[in-house]
């Protein structure tokens, strides 16, 4: 077991995560077999290998919201991305889990980009340039396949009108001292970021401020966004809107060894990009860090160790194309039946055709994109220009 | 002179104010007579009796924005409202210096009306009935006779969407630290209020963020408020924006002998409200706190004090037909010559048909009242549904 601290919160990852320490200190739950179960006989007898392989490895409430699913309060999804630069293939995780449960239960999908808090909390940063991302970020995120008819958007510096309303009923509930002490603000933060986790809060409860009756919402995330979603789930009673389930993501490691796949600073080589050219694309692969040992020798007669390794990481998320080869990659890397070189040819094979693919069905998705944007109607009505979702 | 311990916050105005030591310990100026001289020669010859009283009593950076609007740098107006229910006479007077200069020199005029801060501020309070008294005030304001073609309306929980992406500019540059130590914020504080001051920033920066150069600003208000606009003038530089002027008005006494007129809990009686019925403006006339002796006789052999009158307030900045008037109730109020009941029903005849044609305007406000509120348009543009005014 890692030994050496580890730090979570939704503005640093740091350190080898303990996943079992982190759900006792954050408080959640692990994800039971009988909800797995119960979600495989929803979703009419599968189950996304995501749930299967453990990437989702921490929950609240889950039972309590497949149980109001399936006596007819049906739930909605809301996941969301800070547009901070160009997206790497480890935020699509969610959105994939997101996709699969709302083609296997026709539920309702809203996106939440947050221009304004990447704004606020990177220094040197442009707000037009912030915008530009979320607007790029969005056609990516769209691309993962969401049925336009069933999915929304509230991309907060164009959706702020249709978010205000709720908006300020939440933010006279949340006091600095909470913010301070589950975001860990100082002095110095500015009141932007201190005012923001009302906006994410928004989209949890939007459903039912809309119709006055409660819908249950499930948010996939990643576990170290759960701090945000205490906050919002301590809002629900007093509002008397449901608390928001979570399923918890684990942290993707970064190609060159780093605790969470990320753009920051000096680790450019951690993230594949959505839009790296193909030889970006081999030559990050190839430098990859693995779970392989000193020499080939070495590695033949002891195997690697895929937990710690980012390719087989890769292949465990999005890249396996069943189980079978999830297992058999799985397998040859632990017996030393398969070296590293060849494992990367191996996923560069399916990494290339993804990303072509994803290229076309991201322009696609320009076509329908901004018709998914919530904004008000001027008039002071609080009908959205786009229309929203009927419930689910 | 007052010896007591004062205070003034926009939260809060307590005790005896004494205006040099309240310019003192606030590092604003005094009004300097040149200043006014300017200010008539730009008007055409006249001044405003709000100005020639002393009902204004300090300011900043009054002399560089008269020169240059004198130099063709032409300024605009800006004042707001927090609704926090019906308008009595005292938050005109600074509508009524704003419609003077408006008249006068032809300038635009931007009306802020903070319903979100109010809702935030005060516990217990609606959403939707703040909102109310909003357009209600609104109705107020634009009664006083603003020009419709050179007037727009900032209506918070409306114009969010114009207003939103200023504010985000703004409150990256506004640390938690700053508002604390200005508002005397404290942990319990809720996140709205802290972000507010970010929103009460944008009508002063708006025009010149717009169209991209300096367009300077004035704005008139109760010296209590003077805080929120010492965080907007530091942020003007790094803005690149010219800091706004400021006219700071006197703290008008209740009429039961409040220190600022207000609709405080246990003090019911002090404010005039504009929509007090005429019973109702007698009885709270007549019984109004006065600078009157203890018994007639005494009155009639020494006179009265005008400058504690909560009456002789009424007469200063809103009730006295001219000049003339406002000097001979003031002399016959000092040598005895008027007792307080004379005084009282002389203003009530004043009142009453002051109130009157108030409610008239006020009606006809209506027709246009909408059309200026700032709203944007759909489509992800910043253009905004009321046409944005002309440059000064």
């Amino acid at each position: 077991m890692p030994t050496e601290e580890f730090v979570v919160t939704p503005y640093e990852v740091r350190g080898a995560i303990d996943y079992d320490r982190l759900r006792e200190r954050f408080g959640t739950q692990p994800i039971a077999d009988a909800d797995l179960a119960t979600l495989r006989e929803l979703a009419g007898g599968t189950l996304s290998p995501l749930l299967t392989r453990g990437v989702y490895c921490s929950q609240r409430d889950l039972a309590r919201l497949l149980a109001d699913h399936r006596a007819g309060r049906r739930f909605f999804l809301y996941s969301g991305r800070g547009p901070s630069g160009p997206i790497h293939t480890a935020h699509l995780i969610h959105f994939h889990l997101c996709r699969w449960l709302q083609e296997r239960l026709g539920v309702p999908m809203y996106i939440q980009i947050t221009d304004d808090e990447k704004f606020w909390l990177r220094p040197g940063t442009d707000r037009e340039e912030t915008a530009r991302f979320g607007r790029e970020n969005l056609l990516d995120l769209l691309a993962v396949g969401f049925d336009p008819k069933r999915t929304r958007v509230f991309f907060d510096s164009r959706s702020i009108g249709t978010m205000y309303p709720l908006a300020t009923e939440v933010a006279k509930r949340i006091t600095y001292s909470t913010v301070k002490a589950v975001f860990g603000f100082k002095p110095e933060t500015n009141i932007g970021l201190v005012f923001y986790t009302a906006l994410q809060t928004v989209p949890a409860f939007y459903p039912s401020w809309r119709t006055g009756h409660p819908v249950p919402c499930l948010i996939p995330c990643g576990i170290d966004q759960d701090p945000h979603f205490r906050v919002t789930r301590d809002l629900a009673d007093g509002l008397q809107y449901p608390k928001p389930a979570l399923l918890h993501g684990q942290i993707l490691p970064g190609l060159s060894g780093g605790a969470k796949m990320s753009a920051g600073g000096d680790r450019a080589d951690d993230a594949l990009y959505l839009n790296d050219p193909p030889a970006e694309v081999d030559r990050k692969i190839r430098r990859a860090f693995t779970g392989g040992r000193a020499t080939l020798e070495e590695q033949r007669r002891l195997g690697a160790t895929p937990e710690v390794c980012s390719v087989w990481a890769l292949w465990r998320t999005q890249f396996a194309r069943d189980d079978l080869e999830f297992e058999t990659v799985t397998r040859d890397c632990r017996s030393g039946a398969m070296m590293c070189g060849e494992c990367k040819e191996k996923i560069l094979g399916r990494i290339h055709p993804f990303l072509e693919e994803h290229r076309r069905r991201r322009e696609k998705a320009r076509d329908y994109a901004e018709s998914l944007i919530l904004e008000p109607l001027p008039g002071g009505t609080d009908a959205a220009h786009a229309p929203e979702l009927p419930e689910p």
